[in-house]
């Protein structure tokens, strides 16, 4: 079975890492020369809107997926007349704007920070009259990595806010005071089946994930699990999910949904019996879910910009060097290490060890 | 950092898995179109003793390690000239002949079975006299999975063999009663550092690998580490081992060596902190090496002329599936899987699993 994944950055990467040894074939679609996983598969380059290309993709490759949410609309609908594409439309027109995923949420029952849409300069000033400052507001669409968002502090913020972002549709949130960031990965089948891993707690710098420690017999995984399952069943969904959460006064209130594998699941890898990777092609190719058991304590911690030296990284105990093989530049995610602990103490003697290298 | 490795086959397949994410690149030099190794790095698609594609991979890459160890000695030679070459040509020149194995092991002092060098029929009269039946006579260089090799059982098997075997260089080894195979796997770093995995009890089946157990605590594994400890040393040795043992009355008798990752390691990929095939990467591109602790009881299983209905194997809970892409043919080793269990009654229950979806 041949996978089609469009984008071939390193979540595509570790897709093939995780499906070749399942006897897997992979093909990426990226318009860019160098992305890191064509050293794993075929690369056809192109525009994401080639329908040459997309129509080449589709003949060569038994099922789609994608590695970004951002994917255009007219590019699902097109590949999806000629071959099965997991996530199917619907999640994705969902995942990909913040009003559609925010309204969803509140249509669930899933307890969300107030939002507001906002389509013109007076609709924020509205907004914020209801919600009150300090908010965030966001764009609809192609936001990530805290691009295209803005806080919202006083009113001399709010002002030409609108304008500031593009002009674009936009969503106000407001502030939540969070005592931590957790994210849930799963998976569900063709046929409905649904695993979960264990809550993550995530630590962000700049708007970028920084740190992924995950979390055992965390006092919330039942009802993050019921609130992810919804959202799953809700969209017929076949994959991983990620689902971030913001942890409020000992409850959840739900921040956004990724449709595909997710930085805050690079730890399954060793940590997992089952990776987020292999779970995610194993949904998509109609092959029974893995297990979701953890292998003692794990955590993730980014490489952003560089990766440091490999004997460094290499020389700590029970840690695993993840290379994605992009050029290294500022802001950019070019790696990661996984450690994989006996117990959370050890873990996070690790997590220091691994923190030493990274330059600030 | 590129690799380059001559054959691409499962073996180098492996390495490329384990080597990707530690930013790896990888060249494989092979005669055939479908290595299936391929999916992961350059294809060099040529002969061994190829001197413009062997001086083309050179230029490539940055050292050079092999799949196999019946490499032609010339095409060591070669390369050497040009770029570091794991392990380096006296291992090679070791351990592609029986004789030269043997000869080191008697003296290291390392127990073998009785044995002789047979050059002609009147060899094999005479060491048959002395040696005495049953015994088994072997091609010197080039055999593997029970190929190249004749059990003589009565003096009607010894008139002739040695014209049956071709007329070559051959040895003759005495029939050792044993009640088990081992398999040591080590590994040995640029600057002399040396690990070792537990022991594992190997079951073979016609000559072929079939079944693979890690042992735990074996009561013969110092002995084993110190036997192989000896042997890398005297060999200057860089890279992965296997050493195969007889276990005869309570201790252990050294059958041969493999310069290079080794079925028998398999499971190590998943049983292990750092697998063999990343252990061996590390050694040859001078990181340190990785942990060689186990992660629970594991076994591996082969898959030999098919690989079982993927949608089986993967149902099979904590089971592992490794299909190397190789066209399915009777005899040929096309897959294989890995178990990974909390005890040994699991374990083996898992292998009576995977056993039940192996065709006789």
């Amino acid at each position: 079975m041949k996978i089609g994944v469009i984008g071939g950055g390193q979540l595509g990467r570790m897709l093939a890492l995780a499906g070749t040894p399942l006897g897997l074939e992979f093909a990426f679609l990226d318009p860019a020369p160098d992305a890191c996983a064509q050293a794993l598969g075929k690369h056809i380059l192109a525009d994401y809107n080639d329908q040459t290309a997309l129509r080449q993709l589709a003949n060569e490759v038994d099922v789609v997926t994608f590695e970004f949410e951002s994917v255009p609309a007219d590019t699902v609908a097109f590949l999806a007349q000629f071959v099965p594409v997991y996530p199917n439309a619907e999640a994705l027109r969902i995942a990909r704007d913040r009003w559609f995923e925010k309204s969803m949420f509140r249509e669930l029952g899933i307890p969300t920070p107030e939002f507001a849409d906002i389509q013109s300069q007076a609709d924020l000033d509205d907004a914020v009259a209801r919600i009150g400052l300090p908010a965030v507001m966001k764009t609809r669409t192609l936001g990530y990595d805290g691009k295209g968002q803005k806080v919202l502090r006083a009113p001399d913020d709010v002002a030409g806010a609108f304008a500031e972002l593009g002009s674009v549709p936009c969503i106000l949130e407001g502030f939540v005071p969070f005592s931590g960031e957790v994210s849930l990965i799963a998976v569900r089948a063709r046929d409905g089946e649904t695993r979960f891993y264990p809550l993550v707690h995530n630590t962000h710098e700049n708007g970028i994930l920084k740190l992924s420690v995950a979390s055992t017999a965390h006092p919330l995984q039942a009802q993050a699990e019921a609130y992810v399952g919804k959202v799953l069943d809700q969209l017929d969904y076949v994959g991983v999910m990620a689902f971030e959460f913001f942890e409020v006064d000992g409850g959840l209130k739900a921040n956004e949904i990724a449709p595909r594998v997710h930085n805050s699941g690079h730890w399954t890898i060793e940590g997992s019996e089952c990776s987020q990777f292999e779970n995610h092609l194993r949904a998509i190719a109609g092959l029974p879910l893995g297990s979701t058991a953890t292998l003692g304590e794990a955590a993730m911690l980014n490489f952003i910009g560089e990766v440091p030296d490999a004997s460094q990284v290499t020389a700590i105990a029970q840690c695993h060097l993840h290379h994605y093989g992009k050029a290294f530049k500022a802001g950019r995610k070019v790696g990661h290490a996984t450690l994989r602990c006996e117990d959370m103490a050890t873990l996070k003697a690790r997590i220091a060890e691994v923190e030493a290298l990274i330059k600030d």
